[in-house]
């Protein structure tokens, strides 16, 4: 089936709004449903979109999958509570640290988190809590990746000819498919989400596990959140459209003490994109690049080198996994 | 035996090189050696040096190891032709890349290089040719970091407890091991070296092989060497210190024509020092990073990803192998 973009100068956000909460209402009319929760701009829209059309009918989800960045799960829990939104979190840390082990190929990676997050994890949920339908907030730009076989986006299923109801058990709605991240801005706005959401940085499905070339292990993970905070620290204020910070796999030649250190090295991606589908460096000033690696080199154990990316997508992508 | 180092302040160029030259007369005697001329300042020096005390008695060899720049040898040879010394260039490229398969440890990499130079290549020419003498240009600062053991320089071996006469065959004449880099200018200048030999960019022992992290194979040296011709060319006016392209193991999640290209990524270091024992990043301007990020990504096969190195020396150091 052809989806129907809604390009964002076409775009009448309380039509849109009004639409898809009469359609969520009529699909899972007398029943009640489940939402996965990130906190992103897509699945926090999403979150309030159904939570107008099912209100105590919908269970909002947050997977505290081990991949998220520092505080993250109470910080979008806190911030739906405000909104009058009770989030769940559940703790599948385990589940999703025992699926990755092992695995080096950023695809399989994918997939791993994809099984994990809508097989095991949401499965048993939507199971046990007799729920037909699971709300996500994909979008047309994750459709489009997939499908053009760039990268695997862990939310598009029907697109790769998977039937969710026959591999997960349950329907999946997806409100926002028509939409881009422009879009979607939009929409959250008008949905009374704050700022901080609706003009929130993007952040990867499989989360920190996108931000590690090679196996994703805690210890890693662990590494990677703490340059992430650094460099979100430090960036916060550059008005660009996406920063971050990625763990290499390969180790480099460093000096600790007069001695050798056989680190880590730290890669800085900041990017300035509208739509992410082309985006350029963003041209930070050597002042906070410097200060970006004195801070990763001396808070972040193990790391010896950091890097800034300086090639434009194409032909990078904007995450490196 | 404590090396008493001779300051760049303390160094009279005149007297040194007399007196360097009377040592390295007196011993070899009667009979002739042999100089392992790599084209750097260092071993330009030695071979100055040599030249004038023992002329004809000496024989000069540049070693195609196969890891050096694009038209290397050749332009090496003919830079010494043109200040009357003729170089043989002796082809071991298939020595060393055998030498080199499957070896991914830096250390590793460079003790098979050592090995394979001096005990392989060199013993071999040595004994054929029944010379008892090798002159080559170690430094002080190779010393030093081999001993602290930051990094195995492939030509230090009293040091570590190596007998080189033992071990190969022959001894080593080292005239300028009380000297760092900024006094051997200063000599090679007054030796009547052209300037863009005593101004010449440091190289490293390993050659384009410490410029590959992982294995080295002949395709990945043309790979570092295309991107290495490159970065060279654009950064040839930046009067920066130092200046290299790496390649990583690490490959990372690219596009092309709208299509997934899993490729490789280039590192572009370029540094600020005075004799290698601290150094900064160059601040490059932003016009130069992107220029070489799209000239590397343009034309170097399968490269999707360009990074500029932002970490100070200490604690990264300014090779990555």
């Amino acid at each position: 089936m052809e989806i129907e973009e809604i390009k964002v100068g076409d775009l009448q956000p309380e039509d849109f709004i009004n639409q898809k909460v009469k359609e969520i209402s009529s699909v899972v009319g007398d029943g009640f449903a489940i939402n996965a929760l990130s906190g992103g701009v897509d699945s926090s829209t999403v979150s309030m979109l159904g939570h107008r059309a099912l209100g105590d009918k919908l269970r909002h989800i947050f997977i505290e999958n081990g991949l998220m960045r520092e505080g993250e799960p109470e910080q979008v829990a806190s911030l739906f509570k405000s909104l009058g939104v009770e989030v769940e979190i559940v703790d599948a840390k385990e589940k999703f640290f025992d699926a990755l082990k092992g695995i080096t190929d950023p695809e399989e990676k994918r997939e791993a988190i994809t099984k994990t997050f809508y097989k095991d994890v949401f499965g048993k949920l939507v199971r046990e809590s007799g729920a037909k339908h699971l709300l996500q907030g994909t979008i047309l730009t994750d459709i489009d990746e997939t499908v053009a076989g760039i990268k695997r986006q862990h939310n598009v299923f029907e697109q790769l000819g998977i039937n969710p109801e026959e591999t997960f058990g349950y329907k999946i709605i997806e409100p926002l498919v028509q939409l881009r991240k422009d879009g979607v801005r939009k929409v959250a706005e008008v949905l009374g989400l704050p700022e901080s959401v609706y003009n929130r940085m993007p952040f990867p499905g499989p989360a920190l596990s996108a931000r590690i070339i090679g196996e994703v292990t805690p210890e890693k993970i662990k590494t990677v959140r703490l340059a992430t905070s650094i460099v979100e620290d430090e960036l916060a204020e550059s008005s660009a459209f996406q920063y971050m910070a990625i763990l290499h796999r390969d180790r480099v030649t460093g000096m600790r003490d007069g001695k050798r250190d056989y680190g880590l090295q730290i890669e800085v991606r900041c990017w300035d994109s509208v739509d992410c589908r082309t985006a350029k460096p963003t041209r930070l000033s050597h002042e906070v690049l410097e200060r970006l690696a004195d801070r990763i080199t001396d808070e972040v154990p193990g790391v010896v080198s950091v890097t800034y990316n300086i090639a434009q997508k194409p032909p990078s992508t904007m995450e490196a996994v």
